[in-house]
């Protein structure tokens, strides 16, 4: 994703390049470090904004706050555009785009002044957080468990395609047996319901009042807390296959009578006896 | 459960089945795109008609969307039958009852017409839902899924059983222990107490207030938290079993090179091509 | 558990033994089918009669119902403690003593008349529903589960002390956190929240208010989330668990080397090559 | 942790270092025992002082009580220090501290009179529960499972972070979503919510009432719904993999009976004795 700068480029781009997107020299290091420090201030800055007691007494420091980290991480956008080699291809990878958003939503309260839509472009702004999403630089173990995740994909898309099917069906029968009553006052509102008490969240602001109501949601959760063995059956089984001490198979079949899985140290065919 | 038309039927029938039935030509996968575009409409249009402010304003327009969709599954139900080699066994199937339950509610409606029992078969008319079932074609992976479960449907009702006993003593005791207060009403009251906090949904409509009900509550809260590891261990250890189409091995070696794991239908030694 | 009758005991007793302790007969299984049926239709007698509304109509009728099961049931014992061998042995097996509480509590409201300690009797009555457990005898599937269970008792013990410490530290800083304020009133209240979060229940009836304490209980949370791993793990692991496809251990140690650890069908010592 | 008195001290210190830091000697589990008693029941004291009703009855009882077992862990906490060899390494290890910690509270609560503070010493009391840890002294099995956790403890950790970053964005885009309103009044408040519902724990003191917001709430239970398998995966595969003190097998087979499965360490065949 991150292009290498070209070897005739001038050499403080070269190190500009490998301070800002590598990490193995220890100006690199503390730019990440102190890069990822500003990240959870300005993140906190925003949270401590959200919050009305705090907003009314520090509401313009942390505005200013907020416009200075806003401004380094401009700053930053534009030294990554200038020292990459090919600036086009950073800007639309996923990492060049969520740097922008990163700043993006600060600037745009600048541009629009309507008090009325103020409100709306604080919406914009929040999606900063989302700049936290660059700390996901984790390998190894993150890689494990998202292959874990990747090879059960479709296990768990089927699940939840049956997940999703089963509170379709159930939200609706609820509406009918609640008869629009205890806050059932809509199929979607009860297939919401039906979610929240699949997945065992509960919050009790719908729960049901009839008899036959809460019979057929005593035997949705008890569905819900069975079929969670699913999902789980699913990755754990996946993450405990053994990886590499079971034999291996060879990709290619004989030539002679096109048998395949063959033991990965196979020299002979095991169907017919032709060396492979 | 798809029977494949006579060999002597029309060409026409045997197009129109090969488009209807199966999805192996261009002209069946379009169909059965439409078909499923459709049945996600027409479940879209039940449930906005049941939310109150839009079926205020667009209730005429949805209900004329649902007759329409309705005169099309109709259709489609009929033509299903004509073109099937045998209708009475098509009708019969799982998917027909499922097909013609998916038009029956609102042609119900058509019938009786006091306005006293129009709400119970509006009832009927939701049942419509069950039509997302069709969806439910997956192949592969869900079927792995329903051999998992399958293969463990024993261990979950003895399991299932076990939690319905243990939440009936303990929601009779919960009555006797709550007196009847905090919500706990009636036995079946507590038992659906029970199952709410057993399958850690726990709403909060019922909660208890004693302080002997509060550490029974908490002994049931660990049990359901502890307990929740048996059906999930029980689907775990069924789908990290190795399944039959992996290849199994032979227990003999190569009487020449003691070779070992040959392939349980191989006919020669993989390591020095002897006839086994 | 339930001893067959001695050779020398008079036929109608054996035959009484075989039908009513055993079920490899027809008689002897149409007499399971029909306990079954009673018992589960006397526990619903007793779950109407505590619904306020159904007592207020059919109150008598139900206590008569109740009578006459409780009547069967004390017949059935009775029948039973004769056609034993041993009438002690069986009276106190824990199937014997279940069976005798089955009919204590509506007896014992027989002979305390006074008004006011009724309730109290009642509560007793309640026990009835323990019967239920007379229907356990599963096999097979059952024993897998509890053999899984019991396995990993240990372990399981553990892990519910480590819980156990856990919610009593967090709630009673939680008590402190919160100041008594927001449903944290006492220490044992506190911990209740503790128990009711951490196993992910969630009530609502308590909820902390404070930004520390709601910081307090986002970490309780995650860590119930992620512990529950601990638990299905070891079930997960225990089930998963070869059971006799892997070779098997003799307990024995070789005479001259001590070495352990032998196959089960193994002859010679592995280590020193002595006979075993 | 604990160090065993040198060889040269005298032999009432040795006796008593066995006694109160070793449970090989009946004297040492006497010891043990009523120290865990102790224990608990000062715990319990602590926690029925905190319930207002109690406290109001037996307020006075219970603080004796609780300074008498204050200054028995006090006595014992010195003599630790005068037996144990190196006072200073055990004043300065887990336990120690622990034990220090057990005591501090109550005597800090003499040295301040200001009835002010005494609230925030009593807080500090409270800490004493954290003397239950020192029942902890689980072996095997409980090393068991901190050995299965401490393997996948980096897992763990990028499943937290990547658990907490998803809390983070959608906290802050149902704060958005719902406008301050419903209880999700800052972007902290509503990461807290976000948390609640993750975790399935669902107390319902926040939740959504716009249809975004309960569309946004929908997708999030199902996640975490979904990826509670992925702790459990972690877990459940890394306990069901062999480890390493059962024993594992030699590839090769006997040159004489073919037999397999010989142990890695054998040196000779089980089956016929041959030398392998």
């Amino acid at each position: 994703m991150d292009i290498p700068p070209h070897e005739n480029t001038p050499h403080w781009k070269q190190r500009a390049y490998r301070i800002i997107f590598e990490s193995d020299t220890p100006a690199g290091q503390t730019f990440d470090a102190v890069l990822l420090v500003a990240i959870v201030l300005s993140v906190l800055t925003v949270m401590l904004e959200s919050v009305s007691q705090i907003a009314a007494q520090y509401g313009s420091l942390l505005r200013a706050v907020e416009w200075a980290f806003t401004g380094l991480f401009l700053l930053e956008y534009i030294i990554r555009l200038v020292v990459v080699r090919r600036p086009l291809a950073y800007a639309l990878s996923l990492l060049g785009i969520i740097d922008l958003l990163a700043v993006l939503p600060t600037l745009a309260s600048l541009v629009m002044l309507g008090s009325h839509y103020l409100v709306v472009i604080r919406t914009l702004r929040l999606l900063r957080v989302f700049r936290v999403f660059k700390l996901g630089r984790f390998v190894g173990e993150g890689e494990f468990i998202l292959n874990a995740l990747k090879a059960s994909r479709f296990k768990i898309l089927v699940f939840l395609t049956a997940v999703l099917t089963l509170v379709i069906v159930i939200g609706t029968f609820m509406y009918v047996v609640e008869g629009g009553q205890n806050g059932f006052t809509s199929i979607p509102k009860s297939i919401y319901w039906a979610i929240v008490t699949l997945t065992t969240v509960g919050y009790g602001d719908i729960s049901p009042g009839t008899i036959l109501g809460q019979t057929m949601a005593s035997i949705l959760m008890i569905l819900g807390y069975a079929i969670i063995a699913v999902p789980t059956g699913i990755v754990s089984a996946q993450m405990a296959r053994p990886t590499s001490d079971a034999p291996t198979f060879k990709q290619a079949t004989c030539h002679i009578c096109q048998a395949g899985d063959h033991r990965d140290d196979a020299e002979f065919c095991w169907n017919c006896g032709e060396k492979l």
